[in-house]
């Protein structure tokens, strides 16, 4: 029995300890090497160095690149984001179109979402694990609508997916498809006109009880 | 003086019909590369041979792939694009909505601007080209609020550019960016999100008169 194949000493390392390490270091590993080269830069090779993870183990655990960026995608899932509670609708969708121009605001922190939406265009498989993320993303809103409702700012019924992608879509469409200025006053924008169309009745859905 | 230079016969060729035919031809076998390699795959070697103008003149005139991409982009914004003229303001933010799901719904007409987008994270020359095409096509939309302003539909002063983009953003954004399906419907919700955040005085312009 290798020292790797050991199980580890009780209380050291927590039931998929090393495995989540690996993974983790994998992922780092991806995400600079995204920001630094992109996707189409990408290699296995530059994985394995900057992992410390070696290829054979890179190729037989996630196949190749697209593999790599994928589950890359599948972890930042995994994190604790929860929606803005601020007290009031407006507060919340205020905030969640703040956090959406702070990320890329901030050249470090729009890196790894960035580099995402780039390699989706070019790996029908990170185009998936894309798709996958925005959805549960855009799902752990439904606290801001369930909130404004039991406030009674808002009747019952309205689609909270719908909405939270109402006031990202303008602030990704500046920053990554017409490239324009992205400011704190575009966020306000965003938000007023989430806002203005929720109150309209736009986004109520055909599913939820009135 | 060889063929090539010689001055075309008067009404044979219109004035810079050769360098528009060129232009165009090369025009064409960028949007082909792009779209069968994307912009990673894309070389002048491909474009030569596609478009029948030789390397040297390629490399002399547009530099290189970025010079190349840039142009077509250029290019692109000189056609004769109008928005919708349907009769009233729903109908006509409804028609631009609707232009955008069938460009992104129908695989041919999607790859030259999904294709310009894809290699506007790429190329900073390719970005900027991006930025003026969205700039320039956006401006184009003001004779909508105009017309409606006319028919007594809205008051003056709000800001025609923010108001195609919020119809356009949240297409993009599924086509895009979430990779999420697109359909009419939601071509009908983003103009009727327009419309509603418009006539709550979202995207009033500081610049226009009252």
């Amino acid at each position: 029995m290798t020292a790797e194949s050991a199980p580890p000493a009780p209380g050291t390392v927590r039931p998929g300890g090393r495995t989540a390490r690996t993974r983790s270091a994998v992922r780092d590993a991806v995400l600079t090497g995204l920001g630094e080269h992109g996707y189409p830069g990408l290699t296995v090779e530059y994985v394995a160095e900057h992992s410390g993870v070696h290829k054979t183990t890179l190729y037989r655990r996630w196949g190749g690149v697209e593999g790599l960026v994928a589950d890359a995608l599948d972890l930042a899932g995994e994190d604790s984001w929860a929606p803005p509670d601020t007290g009031s609708l407006a507060g919340d969708l205020r905030a969640l179109a703040h956090e959406v121009v702070e990320t890329f605001g901030a050249p470090a922190r729009a890196a790894a979402p960035t580099a995402f939406v780039a390699a989706a265009f070019q790996s029908e498989r990170a185009a998936g694990a894309l798709r996958a993320f925005y959805a549960e993303r855009f799902a752990r809103c439904a606290p801001i609508l369930r909130r404004a409702v039991e406030r009674g700012e808002l009747p019952p019924g309205s689609d909270a997916g719908a909405v939270a992608r109402a006031v990202s879509a303008p602030l990704f469409f500046r920053a990554l498809v017409t490239r324009e200025p992205l400011e704190a006053a575009h966020a306000d924008q965003a938000a007023a006109a989430a806002l203005a169309a929720l109150r309209a009745g736009v986004y109520r859905s055909a599913d939820e009880p009135e």
